[in-house]
């Protein structure tokens, strides 16, 4: 790509916009900006800037896109791929400050928020209410856009969907500057493309969300968990599948593995009740009768005991064990992050009844290429993480490993109806096993998609295609 | 369009690929093939052929497509908007024959289904495995094809959301004839643009939907019904979104009014119990727990009568009344046909707050241009049918009628919010009202897409934008 190199004109022009207190350039740019979470990509931008509203964004991109500008957008930069690492310089524009919550509306169930609000606000700011926004990542940090952007699932994903099916309205920016408005505070819609849809999932390649209308639903009353250990990976694993088809759709089904948990455990401090046993499901219901709900734990607990060879069941019924045991599971990414110098992840979905054959297999190539490779996984909703260690390896060892493994991992994945990315997405980093399973057709199709939001390609280069 | 006239030779071809028995052509060609549902618009296509598996598709597509040939899709021709109308001529593709259920998967809880499947095979063949297939559009003889192309919603939309959201995976044969898989028996997907998403919804202009992968859940054991009756229907309306606020999210809520009732008893020669009211909510509950859904239904009761103006709650228990009630409310669309010369269609979706004024403004609308426009409406989800009856006018008088009444009726439901259509497409007979609405910049984007998938503008000219 040719762009236009800033200078200090086109400097002084943006920091017009947002004002000095709100732009860096040069070594004012804090390195943390130079990369996302897991920082296997890293570039510098010519300019941070920070906006505060709508028209910022809008005079920003008008301008980009005049002078042909590259521009990459970033919210709290938790993402896994690199999507907000501005690989060719230019405009990196933080929304992380736009982060008004603006209008609760009770009648249509619906937020209307800006793209910078936190994930962990919405949850208080409608919870409080008595209402309730179901996608659940795991990094409450997040924003809302990048939780759009990425199309995030989480772990209560197999009862509620995933974050686009939460999303009823959008207002975006394109990349010349031009705002439009794609659906609304409305329950259908059959008017023309599916624009809204694939501005989710998009990695702030097509536009930039400068507001968002969420879908709410009153809040369940009640929320019960169970933690079932199990003998062996294989039999928790071969248990979930099972449970969902001859019960009712649990609120989360998540699977826990001795290893994982140690990690967790060690890197917090904390320990989970009957924490010596090799495998477990943790299992949640909800809902707004307590006896419905004891009904639906009950009839849980008898299958997985009697047909699906738990050893045991745990009721999670104190806020002391809830807390123990989902903070724990929730440790897990930081923990393993802890465990070792750098680490690169594979965040594959599969049909679930083929999650036990693929994780045999993860710990296959873990022993052939001797390198450890833990794991945790929604084995309710297929979706797998998977991390690649470096630990003591050379940066050339490492990459050699990271090559041969990665290239088993999602061959096999696509041998078993997986994809590549269940919800953190593509960016820089998994661009090319996007590219080997989806194929040059659909990647044409693809190109020509962002050719007709972005001709100039000024919005975040080098992602997704 | 500048396409390439079908000669013998071409004629020949084709039907060498279905064999004579499934292509018809001339006079041969049935008069119902020239138009859907509501018969907006008419037309004959130069051949008409019936398809029975996924490579008789893509051979005729990639004959098309070298000779620069229009395709138009057809289901069940249960359409609205006039979408699956060959407008161009040349081929109509009828895919009600391609009518097999692939495959039932119970431990990933999915579909695969032809698209000439139909909505009411799909709902026996998984019922009966105590699996539930959750979207409801009213014409249950529609092809799963056509749902999935209109983003057909219906009366559970509510609490279970719209087609979209039931469609795992899709299989589609793209202009060219190339074959290529979109999604899977995956829950999550977060690898590239939503190409699935973009088809669903796309009325057949962008590709061929040759399979689909349906997502299904636990069939909920139970359901109850209430029939809630009011005095006027601004009581009706006042209820419904403060029902939902106030309590769970009901299966369905619809509204139901003297009239459209009237219609309907007098169409089916059937009558609800208590039909001697104004205005009625009919209100559905679904679940597990016995005492959960009673809890319930006498949480709704209660709230409809002490708070909500209510005059009374009628359990619609047995299955007699389940019938006869939604029988007759099912009837709707055909009664309002059956009593008039010709109707056309306002399929508008509001924000549910606004459903109260913007049936005011219909009342009005009606009384200045003096013509009948009987409605319905899903209450809960903000999606109205609105009909024009052409009566005793003239052409001419109705084609004027039709469009003052049309634009007022639009022009109010966008300044309420409100899209040009909820669950039943743009088609043909709904595409300037969506230009209006979305405005040339999202049209422009749309024809960018277009291009990308059928740079040929083979596939059903003339549709959607």
């Amino acid at each position: 790509m040719n762009y236009h190199q800033l200078n200090e004109q086109d400097i002084a022009y943006l920091i017009s916009i947002v004002g000095e207190e709100h732009a860096f350039v040069g070594k004012n740019i804090e390195k943390d900006y130079a990369h996302d979470e897991l920082g296997t990509v890293s570039a510098y931008p010519d300019i941070h800037v920070f906006a505060f509203d709508k028209s910022h964004v809008s005079n920003i991109m008008k301008y980009a896109y005049e002078k042909n500008i590259p521009v990459t957008v970033r919210g709290s930069g938790t993402g896994l791929v690199g999507a907000c690492v501005p690989l060719y310089g230019g405009i990196l524009l933080d929304l992380s400050k736009m982060n008004k919550i603006i209008e609760l509306d009770k009648t249509n169930l619906t937020l209307r928020v800006e793209p910078g609000v936190l994930l962990m606000d919405i949850y208080e700011h409608v919870e409080k209410e008595n209402l309730f926004y179901a996608p659940d990542p795991g990094e409450k940090s997040a924003t809302i856009g990048g939780n759009i952007s990425t199309n995030a699932g989480g772990m209560r994903a197999i009862k509620y969907g995933v974050t686009r099916d939460w999303v009823r309205g959008l207002e975006v920016v394109l990349p010349d500057g031009e705002m439009v408005q794609l659906g609304g505070k409305v329950v259908k819609n059959s008017t023309g493309y599916g624009l809204k849809d694939l501005i989710i999932g998009s990695e702030g390649t097509l536009a930039i969300i400068v507001e968002a209308t969420l879908k709410l639903i009153p809040k369940p009353k009640k929320t019960v968990s169970l933690l079932v250990p199990f003998a062996s990976r294989e039999d928790a694993i071969q248990a979930a599948p099972q449970l969902i088809m001859e019960h009712v759709l649990p609120t989360a089904l998540e699977f826990l593995e001795k290893q994982s948990l140690q990690y967790s455990e060690t890197f917090l401090g904390k320990k989970i009740p009957h924490n010596n046993y090799n495998a477990y499901l943790l299992i949640s219901y909800d809902g707004n009768n307590e006896q419905a709900i004891e009904e639906d734990v009950e009839i849980a607990s008898a299958l997985c005991v009697d047909k699906y060879k738990a050893l045991d069941v745990f009721l999670v019924d104190t806020e002391e064990r809830r807390k123990s045991v989902w903070t724990v599971r929730g440790g897990f990414l930081e923990a393993i992050k802890a465990s070792t110098s750098q680490i690169d992840e594979c965040d594959v979905v599969l049909p679930r009844s083929n999650i036990g054959a693929f994780l045999e297999y993860v710990r296959k190539v873990s022993d052939d290429l001797k390198i450890r490779i833990p794991y945790f996984g929604h084995v309710g909703d297929g979706n797998l993480h998977i991390y690649l260690c470096k630990d003591d390896f050379s940066d050339d060892e490492w990459q050699e490993k990271l090559k041969v493994g990665f290239q088993a991992l999602y061959e096999k994945a696509f041998s078993f109806g997986g994809l590549v990315s269940g919800e953190h997405g593509i960016g820089y980093a998994k661009r090319e096993f996007m590219r080997k399973q989806l194929g040059e057709k659909q990647l044409a199709i693809m190109r020509g998609i962002k050719a007709s939001f972005d001709p100039k390609h000024i919005l975040n280069p080098g992602k997704v295609i």
